[in-house]
């Protein structure tokens, strides 16, 4: 794929919408110098928000939609309602039209899933899709999925999650084989559900071009133990937010201790670069960007709540996963899965899937 | 049930064994003066360590057990080679022979919930066990069950995970009407697994003798949302070990960051105080004991890394649950339950169950 891409954005999305996301467009055209961006919303606020950002100017062209789609619209709602017209349709429709490599949207994230998946349709061989996130570890970060698209998972599927989130890593970290483990209750092969026991039975026996590491536990997602952890949305949902809840615990907890008294409060101040240290390492504004696996385009998730910054590391997602090829590496990763399936009829799991919708 | 109680504590259990075992009774015995101890395991490691303990000594039995079972065995190995006379079985088969009110082992879990089951057998009218653990919160503390005895569990399993897990909260925290919520995807009613949905459906509809909230989210556990967190085994056990991972992934950044240079070092030493404020409210050992549910009996596992302080914790859930009579009334609140569910033939669920076993 060539250096220069087009980049559209759903300028309306996420909490703070068009004053957060046209700064952090500007940021991401400094950092990458060979793209150009389509921004769809309100003209009336896009206009001077652009004007404010000179070096942007050039390179994005605003499309006004007359309808934004909001946070709390439930995903048939959205679809009813913004068919066509909304920022967020027009934002992933450019990517159908071609017009987009890719597209960033940080609104309400079940009806940029539903509308992805209407658009764009799946990718042919994959049933369900997939939300995708980047998770901090101990080693650096992983991929994390599916994080609640699909609710409930059977074995097929847990392995075309595996595949397509194998494909995201090694995009995002440039590794030639990232290992990927299946979240289970424990290591041993006999523990857990049935779908996760036959994936992993699949996974370890079929000679699939993934480097398999075997199941994991809960705790081996912050220790980074695999590149990539594959489990189904109920589990995977519950689990990023479970973490997320304890990292915001524990940051009260650490906060009102530091202010307690002012001896820990003057600590606290020496300290300061090693909680600047800590801080960056933890910092969700890096960790940006969940990606909807499956469909047929590339559409990436920014946190509803995402500043400038944070956003701006979403589109950074969204460049690495289009100059490295995702779709077309899920799509042909997926045929020879395919293949390999058909060729072990004993396997338990029925032919290819056609595509979905 | 009166003030005096006898103990019986599996000797042998975790990873320390008797050397923290008997030191955990001695604390136990401090805190708690009407209560004595039978200790089951070898004898001959037994006895010197007791001549220790001068005020415990004369408030515990020893009763030497040939077999010890180890912290990797298979629960089905266990059971076949500990049967009768192993320190696991005894301590709870001394419940069932009502020498004991409670049992308590930091051995492996997996054989204490298939021995626990297999001598004491369920209370009636419940399907499945479960296990439920103390979650540290912002507001304190939360019960969460099941943390992995069941895997996958029907619209009544979590009924009944729901009534266990709300009579464990009120005898732990002394609360006349806990809350209880259902782990799920979303807040909204048309989220989620069919099988929460139904549970939640009934849970609110029934007139059950539950202060049921709704749903709540992976991040409302930390946030102390409700007192009694239910879901089944597989999720409860990722959610569980996600947040081990989480917090000792942030605990590891934090100790890193603070030793990092000598400013950073001489600030932590200044916010020392803080930093003991910190480790007690997120402290395993102020919230050991995990309880297993749904058994003619109380047995309390305590981890299997115990130190004697978090071994000393766990003897105080079992003294709390004996004391506050948990097993007759979670057998009275099933019964409730089940009269209930009888009154009602279309909520989809069959009359009350049998005894499992």
């Amino acid at each position: 794929m060539p250096d220069s891409l087009t980049l559209s954005l759903d300028a309306m999305g996420g909490d703070a919408g068009p004053e957060m996301v046209l700064p952090a467009a500007a940021i991401a055209a400094e950092r990458h110098p060979k793209i150009d961006f389509l921004l769809f919303g309100d003209e009336q606020r896009l206009r001077p928000l652009l004007d404010l950002q000179p070096r942007l100017k050039p390179r994005a062209r605003i499309h006004h939609c007359d309808v934004a789609i909001a946070m709390n619209d439930k995903p048939s709602q959205a679809l009813r309602q913004g068919r066509g017209k909304s920022s967020m349709w027009q934002t992933v429709d450019a990517v159908k039209r071609g017009e987009a490599h890719a597209a960033v949207s940080a609104g309400n994230t079940g009806a940029l899933m539903a509308m992805s998946r209407f658009i764009l349709k799946m990718i042919p061989g994959i049933e369900r899709p997939a939300l995708a996130g980047q998770w901090p570890t101990l080693k650096g970060q992983s991929v994390v999925l599916d994080l609640g698209a699909t609710i409930g998972a059977d074995a097929r599927q847990l392995l075309e999650f595996a595949v397509m989130g194998e494909a995201m890593a090694s995009c995002l970290f440039g590794l030639k084989q990232p290992s990927v483990g299946l979240l289970n209750v424990g290591v041993e092969e006999i523990k857990g559900l049935e779908e996760v026991k036959k994936a992993g039975r699949l996974l370890r026996e079929l000679k699939l071009p993934i480097h398999y590491h075997g199941f994991v536990e809960g705790d081996d997602i912050g220790k980074g133990t695999v590149d990539v952890v594959v489990t189904e949305g109920f589990t995977g949902n519950i689990a990023v937010k479970t973490a997320e809840g304890t990292a915001r615990m524990i940051g009260t907890i650490v906060r009102d201790a530091m202010t307690s008294s002012l001896l820990s409060k003057f600590g606290a101040v020496l300290a300061n670069s090693a909680f600047r240290t800590i801080k960056s390492r933890l910092d969700p504004s890096k960790l940006n960007g969940g990606l909807m696996l499956g469909l047929n385009g590339i559409v990436v998730k920014a946190h509803g709540s995402s500043d400038s910054l944070g956003y701006a590391t979403a589109i950074d997602v969204a460049v690495q996963m289009a100059k490295n090829g995702l779709t077309a590496k899920i799509a042909a990763d997926v045929e020879e899965v395919n293949a390999l399936l058909a060729q072990e009829p004993g396997n338990g799991i029925t032919g290819p899937a056609g595509e979905a919708e």
